[in-house]
């Protein structure tokens, strides 16, 4: 019986999502639940992708394979009551044994927290505290540049020579508490992500925010294809995967 | 010289406010920066008041004396470079010499934030999760009712015979988020506050809102002077100590 499931975590005391040998992991602790409800047999879960330490989710996507039928609000409850409190299962279906969480992406969106205000030690570990005001309409004019297919090497760390760097952003948003003027949320909906695509995307838009390059210089940025041409990687802590869409 | 600051802080990971033997407080860390920059030389603190252990405050201030004159901006920069990352001094002024941060205090606001939502991992630390509706109109009346000066006998560990049990509640808020219907936030202004006052109030109004209690009971509670009659105390982590006025 194959089994999806949608779950949100605070990653700030984890290794990151995926599994490994000595750390903490998201995926070391459902996968160490589940095998207590699959009669002590190892159950590997299958995410819609990793995501890094210090990265949370606010919807999170994964299946998995059990022995035995399960009633799906059982089985949330168990795996709640098993898992640390800072995992959340908040939806489990049945699904056919041919989907896959992964495989079957058709887009995911991920938002990243910005506060430009004073440090806020309460936010410690869910924003990145900027501290200082950015020139947030030259940012959106930024973000623009990166809607559509592009090839994102410059975003990602380029070590695997032939992999495929190309990746469409279907929609972005920056959007401006009006609360809090000093916080903007970055919304990134794109058909997929490479590995630290969002953290770099973000670091760059922070360099548009501070003046240190013009918004038009996206294009030359994406058309270099090179790491090195688009600035620091923004902090994990600031990172959301909100949803994930089939 | 007496310095005046303002603080925040993520109550979390402390053992409250106030400073004790053997365990790690706010009081506690800031007083061991303190000696560090006042020539190793001791140097008590006070605060307008505690907050309990798991509460935080986005604005909790205090006095204190120094042997030497320091120049506030640095004094800020140095104690912040030596205090945990999730406790922040965010402003330090010269205050006259009798200026006391506890005695002078005129009002205080703290404020209460609730989820009715599904349990949220990534806020676990910072809002109370209910995780069931609440009726929100009805809490709201019996709020009111709390509004102005009455013996709130009814709402602190009465353990101090002679203690005067009169307080002065000058206004009532309670806010739903436009964003999130599920998050309402209780905000209280009081001329003072009495121990667990503030998080007893809200278990009353969460009883309330569970329909176990009418809204005009409210004031038979208040006359009843009996911490018996008010219903259990709500969660540390919902509440923040949100301004203190002079």
């Amino acid at each position: 019986m194959r089994y999806f499931m949608t779950f949100s975590y605070d990653g700030t005391n984890y290794n990151g999502y995926q599994k490994q040998p000595k750390a903490k992991t998201i995926q070391g602790e459902i996968e160490k639940a589940l095998k207590k409800i699959n009669g002590d047999k190892k159950v590997d879960i299958h995410a819609s992708g990793r995501t890094d330490a210090g990265v949370h989710a606010y919807n999170q996507k994964a299946h998995f394979d059990l022995s035995k039928k399960q009633e799906c609000d059982k089985l949330i409850k168990s795996l709640n009551s098993l898992i640390p409190d800072d995992i959340y299962i908040k939806h489990i279906d049945e699904v056919a044994d041919d989907f896959h969480a992964r495989y079957n992406v058709t887009a995911k969106e991920y938002v990243y927290e910005i506060n430009m205000g004073q440090y806020n030690p309460i936010q410690k570990n869910y924003q990145y505290q900027y501290n200082k005001r950015l020139d947030v309409s030259e940012m959106e004019r930024a973000l623009k540049y990166l809607e559509g297919e592009h090839n994102f090497k410059s975003f990602t760390k380029a070590n695997e020579e032939k992999e495929d760097y190309n990746r469409r952003i279907i929609q972005t948003l920056l959007i401006r508490d009006t609360k809090d003027l000093n916080h903007i949320t970055i919304s990134f909906l794109g058909t997929g992500f490479l590995r630290y695509m969002v953290r770099n995307m973000v670091g760059l838009l922070i360099e548009v925010g501070e003046g240190k390059i013009k918004s038009e210089e996206v294009i030359d940025i994406l058309n270099a294809e090179d790491r090195r041409k688009a600035g620091v990687c923004a902090p994990a802590c600031g990172l959301y995967l909100k949803d994930v869409f089939y």
